[in-house]
């Protein structure tokens, strides 16, 4: 049986090219970055090669990059660093963030710090009053997501950036879900740091970066021997730096073709989707291109999945780089969605591979998958 | 120009078994490990698997690994994670642990708790004593490294188990150089936390472990989507730990014999020293069987160093996988060595492909560098 993936929001395959400029660093002895014989300094120069392909894809400038394991490690790092140098401070972010903005902020709150949230809309989209709402004064960090994960639904940066500068606090944009499928630019954001994933982009897993501006002055998440300017010790995992700076390269040359293709995929699947009577989330909002985020009333969501997933087509249900716990959605409740409907909730995120003759074949075999439920619903009635 | 690589201690290339055991999950698509189609639970079992391949190398429980992005990580989640359980505790030390295990702990000075320290004898061993002048009471974490990066001196562990348990703190080993070099036995060891790393053992960069038995609880340091049981939290770096499984399987076929080569190694090398005029530190006491950390008087290391990288001969001086600074290493201060001697430290580290052949052509370099560096000096004068 011939697979469909329909799951890069989760994560993406290698491409090709960028495996290819991996590969020596895999193959072959390495040195580590911090030595000082020829092994070390080669590996030293290949790591400032990725730095600079990824600041180039972003319009950052080298020094800002930060390479870290991860966006997850990323998102915690600008947290517990802005919250370290300013005991005691509230940290504002959105309700709808990943569990990897959320829960470090959770968790300074049982040790002095403060949380604030901005709530979204019913479209999911952060509304001005979210910010008039927020009334405290010491405020060391403001978190929102450019894109989300599941509803693909992009925030307008340009307030964040005017309510953090008012507060004198940092802003932070987490970009692993809008970087890749749109034009993410760090110098137009006015943004003091965002957070990148190399594993969304068909780069590696493992990798990723925080973007930092100079004038924010943060603590280390991860200290050590002082790579990364010792804001992020560890030996660095060079095959990895190497392939994520590739994927940057790569991405924004392919940028504005993908992202046509994908809206043409999305189009074609929200119509078939509608007529089947699902209701897509944020339908009307700004969102990505490759994002589509639906239900059906009185169909369970992992079931559905479930029964897609043997005839070959791979979906997630609610936030599929989240545990595996069965709580509806979280941005689906934050959005007020009834919680019988957030339980039907599927997500399909579009990739490089995926053609028409996909979408097609997925809404015959959906078609199908729904009748047979509809009949087994109908007799257990 | 063949050349010679003497830095295994700082970081060893990919064993072609690992890699080959890698390339899959590296060439084709993947699925998020929380994901609930296919392609999630094909990467779950490969996770998995590689969980019980680390935990038998060891003589640990699979459920007692945590995978990490690295030894760096682990270490800095042992400290952060012991220590928010317990506010303003103390955190005991050696004065020999890699920057990764001492900085956090020194960063969490500046937020309320305390730091002891052990101080390591002129062989760079902790004596008895040591452990009896720590007063303090309300200890949370005492850490000790199994095998220090530098000297290559292995410690008593078991004294450090029954001071940990004496004061009802949580012991931990940084194993990250004995792995691979000695046999580690969890199990045995009775210690409630031990660190490992893939890239020291012919494993893949960007990955390692904190092994933690039950007993023991900790705040994460990384929190989002709820990997690792909650307490590593980040998409899985799949190949890699795919990767570093596989180098743990092989390493214990092959440990025996790998380290009875090596011995034999240093053992001429340190022959040949020795008759050059170095001093040989922590010469007497038990070292792993690869390394090598050596001076000579009224010789530079650093230029030593670079004079034989231009002959083809990688070697460190100091600690290799600390940063680029120019301080004598502090593991030789803290051993009371004095500091013009110290200057001159370099380091050898044996890895599987070195043969005899390597070290005798090695020294007749040396030989000759040296002359040519004596001369200098000797018109310099
Ligand atoms: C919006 C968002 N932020 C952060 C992350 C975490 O990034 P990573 O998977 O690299 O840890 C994800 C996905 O996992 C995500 O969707
Ligand atoms: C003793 C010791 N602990 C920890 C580390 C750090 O491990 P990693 O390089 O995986 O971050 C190293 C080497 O870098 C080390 O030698």
């Amino acid at each position: 049986m011939q697979k469909v993936y329909f799951d890069h929001n989760a994560t993406t395959a290698i491409d090709k090219k960028v495996l290819s400029v991996m590969m020596p660093y895999l193959e072959t002895q390495q040195g580590n970055p911090t030595s000082q014989h020829s092994f070390g300094r080669h590996a030293r120069t290949a790591i400032e090669e990725a730095r600079e392909q990824v600041a180039l894809a972003i319009h950052a400038h080298p020094s800002e990059v930060i390479f870290t394991s991860g966006g997850t490690e990323a998102n915690n790092m600008i947290v517990h660093g802005a919250a370290i140098k300013n005991p005691q401070s509230t940290l504002v972010r959105s309700n709808i963030e990943h569990p990897c903005v959320a829960r470090p902020m959770e968790a300074l709150t049982h040790q002095g710090w403060h949380q604030d949230l901005l709530k979204v809309n019913h479209d999911g989209v952060i509304p001005d009053e979210a910010y008039k709402s927020i009334t405290a004064d010491n405020i060391s960090l403001v978190s929102v997501m450019l894109a989300n994960n599941e509803t693909g639904v992009i925030q307008e940066v340009s307030r964040l950036s005017d309510f953090a500068k008012g507060k004198k606090a940092i802003s932070h944009t987490d970009a692993v879900q809008a970087f890749g499928k749109m034009e993410v630019r760090f110098d137009e954001l006015e943004i003091d740091a965002m957070t990148l994933s190399s594993h969304k982009i068909y780069g590696p897993q493992g990798v990723g970066a925080l973007i930092l501006n100079k004038r924010s002055d943060i603590e280390p998440l991860i200290y050590g021997g002082g790579q990364e300017k010792n804001l992020r010790s560890g030996t660095e995992n060079i095959a990895a730096i190497v392939g994520f700076g590739k994927a940057c390269e790569l991405i924004s040359e392919s940028l504005k073709e993908s992202s046509m293709r994908s809206r043409e995929l999305q189009t074609t699947l929200e119509f078939h989707l509608k007529t089947l009577g699902a209701e897509i989330f944020s339908e009307k909002v700004k969102r990505l291109s490759n994002t589509t985020f639906f239900a059906f009333k009185d169909i369970e969501g992992s079931t559905l999945l479930t029964a897609l997933d043997k005839k070959g087509f791979a979906i997630a249900s609610g936030s599929a780089c989240s545990s595996v716990n069965k709580e509806p959605s979280h941005v689906l409740l934050a959005m007020g969605i009834d919680e019988d409907l957030a339980r039907g909730a599927l997500r399909i995120s579009f990739g490089n591979q995926n053609t028409i003759n996909d979408v097609t074949s997925f809404i015959e075999t959906l078609k199908k998958e729904l009748q047979t439920l509809k009949q087994l619903t109908a007799i257990a009635a």
